[in-house]
């Protein structure tokens, strides 16, 4: 059987990521690794879930915890969701709130409702490799959405493609690379160019609870509900995720936006995977009920520490003709090389000689350009470890800028 | 805005359920539903899921559980389930086994895999409703695997519909909706034809472990890798479920095949969902481990009374003109009303007249034909509800086929 042979046209778009296969080596304990966005295990609330999913289990709730359950996700969860939103300035129902299965799904299942083949999407450059990931099994074409372009050059260059605009998709507070915010000018600029083409914007609202400084913008979504008035007249569906600030290991996320869409979406995921874990949604309902303002004020504190240990260590430890974003949240600060340095060499010769890990920049650019770039993420270490691994990461650097040319 | 205007061409195939729509009916107390496809609540593994739970939240195992973790699945689960495909006649390694959120998933990525635009699944008339549903968000064209095609015949209507035949996809054993079984020879049948037009089989062995009366037949990956050796050279993937054994609600599913397809599913997870829950993986390996063969012959047990039950029943109850299969396992039972009855209309009347639910069986068939069928699942009743609703069912009908014409 040559499997080559019978996929599917969309195959030829997915690869599996040199990175992926490059970062399997951070099992070398003596590796500091900055690589990895993922949240630090330590600050997870164990006892909450402890006694959420002990509770779904007791008496009578068992026969539902443990059962097949609707396709647009928990109710008392969706109806958490919509205060939620309310409180990040969105005016929206349980009709508005869609269950999935992390905000990966999410983004999977907007690709596979929006793109047709050749169909363009606006991402920024660069822009998370999860979205490149899920929207390529639609296989668009992309567009620079931070580079500039009017509405009229954005219609030509996707019917070039064959196809037609269909969204912008960003994350407008510190998202993952380069953790920096979307100022209120650019997102009512983004909206006044999504009107004109009149597509969706998909915002990714993964890393909005973790703001460590300044004032809260408020999301796209908001923006466009306070032009626009209802819900239901929005373009914007708002992607959210429980990973950052509850624990991403039960997978549970939310879309939020005009019912006309979320009802669409519910149709893809009936006939996706049904619906997501019953339990898992019962417990973070009960988890997100009791702690969560409380639990995202103390990550605040620990993530927003950690952050600026690292933004003094670049400082202290870059060389001359290295940039970096200064985020104000998430987890991420961004790295700009001089040009000569591959990210992905550079992190080769890191694991290598200076035992420090970290992401090349290159996937995240839908062109594969700028390879001169690296993330660095900062939600796992304490001084110690951010000292010497900034340290050691700039000694990568200076190493390789020394080669001949 | 308007959603209709910038959907992918995909959507037009994906349609709110009229089923659906009229089972929201069922709420009401006084119906006896033979409809949901769902096992009975009060058989879960409660208990052992608690422990299982609790064990993974305690100590240093939280911080796992409630991590991102990789997307292939938790290694000792794969492991449990190469074991137990062993236990089913598959020889094969954990690199043969991808974790899945339901065999739901596993459909709608299998799908993804292999189909392009005007390719053509073959499916038999009836099959599995979700596995349309799933398929259809690839735009296949179906042709009927049961109907007696021959090679030639599949490949010159392939061509007609604008692509090539990718996969088989059936239910060897008490599938969804007949509850029928597919014998040995229809099993070696099936992989000849396969091997003649050289595409992939999809077995769906959601229902395999419950056989209640019946001599085991080897699974077509079991028959397949008899004749080619290796499972690497096999073209079957074989899906597999927890929700029929253990639970649902936690959705976990595998496909068990050749690694140079596994690892492409890999990679279809890691764009669409990055993993299944962590925790529900651990709980499920840990349940698997400890019950899981004890569990199943409890199931058998209560299950299989319970389809005696009711095939007891329609003996009694049923008109002349009404059929039925006669199930050895699985849920369901499919009975083929008189032409003239279509099971949208009776369930209508059976809603409002005799307070009782089933399935009708148009859905299940992809051309939308034979109407005159209706699908009773057997998992939740006892003696005196099955006999009071059978009883129903049949004064239904009658009151259908005295209907003038």
């Amino acid at each position: 059987m040559d499997w080559g042979s019978i996929l599917s046209q969309r195959m030829s778009r997915m690869k599996a990521s040199e990175i992926r296969e490059l970062l399997k080596l951070l099992d070398q304990p003596e590796i500091i690794s900055f690589a990895g966005g993922i949240p630090d295990p330590a600050l997870f609330p164990v006892e909450d879930y402890q006694k959420a999913l002990a509770g779904a289990l007791t008496g009578e709730a068992a026969a539902v915890s443990l059962q097949y359950s609707v396709s647009e996700g928990y109710l008392p969860l969706r109806r958490w969701l919509a205060a939620e939103m309310g409180r990040l300035g969105v005016v929206c129902g349980v009709e508005n709130i869609f269950i999935t299965s992390g905000s990966q799904q999410a983004l999977d299942y907007l690709g596979k409702l929006l793109l047709s083949p050749g169909d363009t999407a606006l991402v920024n450059w660069p822009t998370y490799m999860g979205a490149l990931g899920a929207f390529n099994a639609y296989e668009p074409a992309y567009l620079r959405l931070n580079g500039n372009l009017g509405a009229a050059e954005v219609r030509a260059e996707a019917a070039a493609s064959g196809g037609r605009p269909k969204f912008a998709y960003l994350s407008a507070d510190f998202g993952n690379p380069t953790g920096e915010t979307l100022d209120r000018a650019g997102r009512e600029q983004l909206l006044d160019l999504a009107t004109e083409l009149d597509i969706a914007v998909i915002e990714d609202g993964a890393y909005q609870h973790l703001r460590y400084e300044g004032e809260a913008i408020p999301p796209i979504l908001a923006l466009e509900q306070a032009r626009v008035g209802s819900i239901e007249n929005c373009r914007t569906l708002y992607c959210g995720s429980f990973s950052k600030t509850l624990a991403p290991g039960l997978r549970v996320g939310w879309v939020c936006g005009a019912s006309a869409a979320i009802q669409r979406l519910v149709l893809l995921k009936q006939a996706g995977d049904l619906h997501s874990s019953t339990i898992n949604q019962i417990a973070t309902a009960q988890v997100a009920e009791t702690v969560f303002a409380a639990h995202v004020e103390q990550l605040r504190q620990v993530y927003g520490r950690r952050r600026s240990l690292v933004l003094e260590a670049l400082a202290r430890e870059m060389p001359e003709g290295v940039t970096w974003t200064r985020p104000e949240g998430g987890m991420f600060v961004w790295l700009t090389l001089p040009e000569a340095i591959d990210g992905a060499e550079l992190l080769a010769h890191a694991l290598k000689h200076q035992k420090v890990a970290f992401v090349p920049g290159r996937a995240f650019f839908a062109d594969g350009t700028n390879g001169n770039t690296i993330r660095l993420s900062f939600s796992l270490h304490e001084k110690p470890a951010v000292d010497e691994g900034v340290r050691r990461i700039g000694q990568a650097i200076r190493e390789m800028m020394a080669r001949p040319a």
